[in-house]
């Protein structure tokens, strides 16, 4: 049995339900900008060392938030932890990005795919439950996995890309081939959002970290397809409790009147994006159905001084606006988050001053006519 | 005396005039991926030894106009001949990024600034001259430079990035730094641009290849700010010749409606953006005013085979819809280009299919009712 949730901040601002203020977590706030953060992955020796050993994981997601008063907790692990499980074989090197052993270029790699058994993922549920009864309660516990399409990209090009080469020449000569993977990435990233909200995911997020790199037309028919995918097989609760579903698409500004009818709580912007005006194609109305939004300050807005941070959270809550306060309807709501990961070279300190700015400006902007 | 335009498609499509084809050239047509390319920079020894040279930099411009019929030749250079001239020393390391030798990171830095004396910059007016001769009248010559962001970006960066973190630092945190980098960036820009045009460019672009990494509100503060400073100072024409000026925004697609007062005559778009919208938002109707629209082809798209490349570049002509075709007034035009640089590593021959398809299947279109 759980804890009852005592910041229940974030799940009400995803549900469209009004808050006293606006909720705020940090993607990759579980990250090396901190220094514990850093001695935790010297003793797990390796970064997959680290996401594999459950009492690690589970440390190292708690650190932020012994250190800033943020209203989620992620789990931490990778976005590629699935084609690692279709035996792809992830590895980190030292201050390089991810790389796999097998990547997925021809038929006959494709042949091979296949949704992984959940028991190879099985530290992934483990860390969930763990990090769930670690929390007990503060802050609820997003999972999360990379969208069918950003996998596809490391799988095709064997690691992170410039230019996406070698995963669009396999997309516009072999459209089939790519349809194949998708389908496949889709029903074992649907498995595993699944077991994570099993193991005690109280929401849920959807990376598509590299949807932004395709073309109009393209990012339709082989990245939001496959979301919808995913979105149509995942479980609505859990437990009797709703479990709020967040789609992120970086670059993707261009397409949010496309992302309005995807089956899901949460749209998460980049910086690129005016929220006001995402709040009027997407927010809905007060009584009304619509997206809430989750964005989207600069990631390097942090390495300004305090001050400076300050107005700059200033300037995206006030670009959002008013959240509603009608405690009887569902309506515009914005949960406060960077763009993009937070940066390796971070000042922690600094971070104190958004998550202070983002509490304090949120209430004061809740008073206003 | 210039020889007199034989093929003007491209000009007139910039002045939103019907022509009888969409004119098509490539960001990046002068490049790696021909082998005559390769064996012209094997002789100069460097990329800057190539763009120094005005016999080099006239002979690689005009190869690839030798192999396919495209309607505009660019200049070949690079965006960083500027800064430069500014004295910060570029360099080009063998398969790596530019480099400055000096970089631009505080206030001693900065108050050393100034526009460079544009003698600095004669190889490239030389080259401009060049090219203009050899060109005899087959198509127009597009000059060019970085837009005063992007080179800013550079400068502070000392050469690529993945996260923009030193400029985004510095415009974070000292705002007014930042922008006395972009004033003179952008009285540089015009006059180098007013040079060229002197020299015997008959359109300009200025390329804003980083605009698209700022947040809302910064980008309208740091980037399209400058770049309105550099049009504002640009010629309108030269030997009673209108010279367009383009500017490409590099996934700039968000912003389009904030682009559409620019003082230009034509935008460029990237894969990201749809043409039938933009043209809605910014493509003006026939007899009133609007801009012509540049692009968007995924250069990735080259890699596929040539009848998959046709279906694509079909798909994009498509996309815009049929140009106007009153001979009388102007109206929506598309020039078709790249939405980015071409591939190191595309076939020529797949040049050829993407050209052949652009010219036949855009006579087509025009034909439709």
């Amino acid at each position: 049995m759980n804890a009852p949730l005592l910041n229940d901040t974030f799940i009400r601002a995803c549900m469209r339900q009004a808050t006293d203020h606006t909720p705020v977590w940090l993607m990759r706030q579980a990250g090396r900008y901190l220094p514990e953060y850093c001695a935790t992955r010297a003793k797990a020796g390796s970064f997959m060392g680290l996401a594999t050993n459950v009492d690690y994981a589970t440390e190292v997601t708690l650190q932020p938030l012994d250190r800033y008063p943020l209203d989620a907790s992620i789990l931490f692990s990778d976005i590629l932890t699935v084609p690692d499980a279709m035996g792809l074989g992830l590895s980190f090197a030292q201050g390089e990005g991810p790389k796999f052993a097998k990547v997925v270029r021809d038929e006959a790699a494709v042949a091979e795919l296949a949704v992984p058994d959940m028991h190879k993922l099985q530290y992934v549920f483990d860390a969930v439950t763990s990090i769930r009864k670690a929390l007990n309660g503060r802050v609820p516990l997003i999972g999360f996995s990379g969208s069918p399409w950003t996998l596809a990209c490391y799988m095709v090009e064997g690691g992170g890309s410039d230019d996406y080469r070698l995963v669009k020449s396999l997309m516009y000569s072999r459209p089939d081939l790519m349809h194949r993977i998708l389908a496949i990435n889709a029903d074992a990233v649907a498995l595993y959002l699944n077991t994570q909200i099993q193991a005690g995911a109280q929401a849920v997020m959807v990376f598509d970290s590299w949807g932004g790199v395709l073309a109009d037309g393209a990012f339709q028919e082989f990245s939001l397809a496959y979301t919808r995918r995913v979105l149509s097989q995942l479980q609505r609760s859990h437990d009797g409790v709703v479990i709020p579903r967040l789609v992120f698409t970086k670059s993707g500004g261009l397409w949010l009147p496309e992302m309005a009818d995807l089956d899901c709580e949460v749209l998460g912007l980049d910086w690129t994006v005016n929220l006001g005006r995402a709040r009027e194609q997407v927010g809905g109305a007060v009584g009304g159905p619509g997206k809430a939004l989750q964005g989207n300050i600069d990631p390097n807005v942090l390495f300004a001084p305090p001050e400076a941070i300050a107005t700059q959270v200033r300037h995206v809550l006030d670009s959002f606006g008013k959240p509603h306060t009608d405690l009887n309807n569902s309506g515009p709501t914005h949960i406060f988050n960077l763009g993009h990961g937070i940066s390796q070279f971070t000042p922690p300190e600094h971070v104190s001053a958004l998550v202070e700015a983002v509490h304090s400006h949120s209430k004061k902007l809740r008073q206003t006519a």
